[in-house]
């Protein structure tokens, strides 16, 4: 057990990171000689709950642990002890990724049963991927969406404020930290309270004061007054502790002592839409910047009572979705190798029925609006701009890795795209996600087949 | 920007895993030479919705983040250009935790506003290490707790279940997997599916097949025969793919053909209860092992309608605890020292305000039972045990960690002192905790004080 800053995941047993189905599975693919080549497909039933679309995010991760992928010696140590069996562990030790990965690109709008990623290769390689994959792309597409739902609100009823993350202490460990603010900046953020989420993608970090800087000096003016001699113009103040109005008042009173001009000072606790007006009398040129329990519903009320704020901090309702703290997605096996040739494949496991084979995803538009998708067979002949893009073929990364601004930049477009019945917050109207004909004629042929093989 | 197998998170940049006000603070601390001794207390200001307790976790992680945290040359060159001055880097570069840090034990039951752990170091330090330990405190506890839950409906009604965490995949991210394996074992569960938490932790991991395997070969039963060939007696099938009962009779020829004892069957769909029993019928003697959003509301469900099952495989509903997804610790200064004496201190914030002072934690039991715990202040003559442990003194860590055996068997040991009142899973009876006489005295003497300074 080698113990790392935050836990215990390293680079040397990362590959671990998997469920021991998958393994055991692995094991018994190779050892049994039954290595078809399969296809996954990486997919939500449905949209979390108030949701009307997602946006796909986490797939420069999922590629990169594709692209590495390998076990080293620690791991195959363990899984010696854990009873696999040499000959595999020599296989697993030459263990490298040759198949296909077609996905949607970050930044794209998704509905349900539309794949994000689809995965072509011998099934012990495709498979082994499942759990990671999962993982990645789930957190990420949740905290996206809950992001360009926030943005989607400002960019309808406000005037451009400011979203910054201010959840890693919320989130759900340091991994859900990191990728929260890197999700929330392709969902439209602009940067990120979390230091080292900013050194590692580059996203603009920012940050004020806590109450407990106030609280450490015997009187709050004291307090202002040492921050601005060491930030000077740029000081964010913090004014809630005691009294936001009064606060505010010190605040002005320092800001004029001291001859700065403050950038800003933050509000987070009270009826905030009703003590931004309040403090907007006592600093009319000061921006606000506006923190404690803020979502998309929250940002949405403030405007509507026409609160006055430069931006907002949300945390724990970003970073844990709160609202809607899972996605389920899953990672089927839709079509399988026999006897040369790829079969659809389904399991009718009740209410978690599948849709076989490889698949399209055709998005059509009209005037610059989305009209709908359908999402059909890989092979078939369909209307509209197909969503799902090559970016491993024969195990090499076949796509350069778009830049975060980039990905933003395309959530954006993309989400102004969407007909706004379909962003709505809390009622959204479904939108249009066909099922193609011969899709549906091959699930329904797949499904009297599998039941015509039960006896009555 | 170096990146993981997951992500970015490693030993060199992990240190600034902060928000960047903390640093901001820090600068100001230092260079306004204005760094008085500072305690701040981790505690929940309310319990998440439908728990009746919480069960303290993380403790370990937090304890070694405080005694490893130093910051390397990438973190402070990265500091330097966001604006931080060379004496403050400086500074920083020598770093080193020199306080007191007291905590519940992992294990222990924890109600609202009683301190999870506190911190009394020179502000400086005490302040850098808030988001950490909020983070790492709060998921673990978040997760034990529900966990806990889970084991406690199995005690009350079940037949001692196993409880298997199967929720890697649909975590927040990679640690929150590894961390949910570890806290769900401190709450009360057997084993985990992720090989990774094997390995680091040293849980048991557990593993059968998924839907995919099955799918793979033109027939189920094919797909049974060949695992069996593998895994002979230690097989667990899968066999809700097609049609349940159906696929335990197939899973009773294959085993009995191949003459192999498998070890049991996986429902993972359907009304597992129902179905439980009619698998019962064609397989009596292998165990059944049920999954599918599973939680303790759905395991309550099971054994009320008189599923059969020897264990339970939660995932998603466990390691986001889809019930309650967030646990909003905070880490609020209590006291400070002015003029060479500790003071207490609070902030007034509309609906945060917060007890003063560092604090003691007591529990008093009669008859092997809780009765009920009071907070008060250190220095008070209070009844009952004390529950804060020194675990740092002087930037030394002052005890041994309990491995993970000894912190399940205390949270079920004291679970179980819990008046059952308390462990109801939808309407527990709050647990008495008061605020000592004390320490209400000093609050309202504070907070006169305080509020006395506002102009009328």
């Amino acid at each position: 057990m080698s113990q790392t800053t935050f836990g215990y995941l390293t680079e040397e047993n990362a590959p671990l990171f998997t469920d021991l189905y998958e393994l055991r599975m692995l094991q018994a693919y190779l050892n049994q000689d039954h290595n078809p080549t399969a296809t996954f497909s990486l997919f939500v039933r449905d949209l979390p709950p108030n949701r009307g679309y997602m946006i796909a995010a986490g797939l420069e991760q999922a590629i990169h642990y594709i692209e590495t992928l390998s076990f080293g010696e620690r791991t195959l140590e363990y899984l010696a002890e854990e009873g696999f069996d040499e000959s595999f562990l020599s296989s697993l030790s030459e263990f490298e990724f040759t198949g296909e990965v077609r996905a949607l690109p970050e930044g794209t709008p998704v509905f349900a049963n539309e794949p994000l990623l689809e995965v072509t290769a011998p099934i012990a390689e495709a498979q082994l991927l499942e759990t990671a994959l999962i993982n990645q792309i789930g957190y990420q597409s949740l905290i996206a969406t809950k992001a360009s739902r926030m943005r989607d609100v400002i960019d309808r009823n406000g005037e451009g404020q400011q979203l910054i993350d201010f959840g890693s202490r919320r989130a759900h460990g340091t991994d859900a930290g990191m990728k929260a603010a890197r999700a929330a900046y392709i969902g439209g953020f602009d940067g990120t309270s979390n230091v080292a989420a900013g050194e590692a993608f580059g996203i603009p970090i920012s940050g004020t004061m806590a109450h407990s800087w106030v609280q450490s000096f015997e009187y709050e003016r004291d307090s202002f007054e040492t921050f601005v001699d060491e930030y000077g113009d740029e000081s964010v103040l913090l004014i809630d502790t005691y009294d936001t109005v009064r606060g505010a008042e010190i605040a002005a009173d320092v800001a004029d002592e001291k001859g700065a001009a403050i950038r800003g000072v933050r509000l987070d606790s009270g009826d905030l839409a009703a003590l931004s007006q309040d403090v907007d009398e006592v600093l009319p040129d000061v921006d606000q910047f506006i923190s404690s329990g803020i979502d998309e519903y929250k940002i949405d009320d403030f405007f509507e009572r026409d609160g006055v704020g430069a931006g907002f901090g949300p945390g724990t309702a970003l970073v844990t979705s709160t609202d809607a703290p899972k996605v389920e997605g899953v990672y089927k096996l839709v079509a399988t190798e026999r006897d040369g040739e790829m079969r659809p494949t389904m399991k009718l496991s009740a209410g978690k029925v599948t849709y076989p084979g490889e698949k399209s995803v055709r998005r059509t538009e009209s005037d610059g609006q989305y009209t709908g998708d359908v999402v059909g067979l890989r092979d078939e002949d369909l209307p509209g701009e197909e969503q799902l893009v090559t970016v491993i073929d024969d195990g090499e990364r076949v796509i350069d890795l778009p830049d975060l601004e980039a990905i933003q930049e395309r959530g954006r477009e993309q989400r102004l795209k969407l007909p706004e019945k379909h962003r709505d917050i809390e009622d959204p109207e479904p939108y249009d996600v066909r099922i193609s004909d011969e899709l549906q004629a091959e699930t329904e042929a797949l499904r009297q087949e599998l039941e015509s093989r039960r006896p009555a």
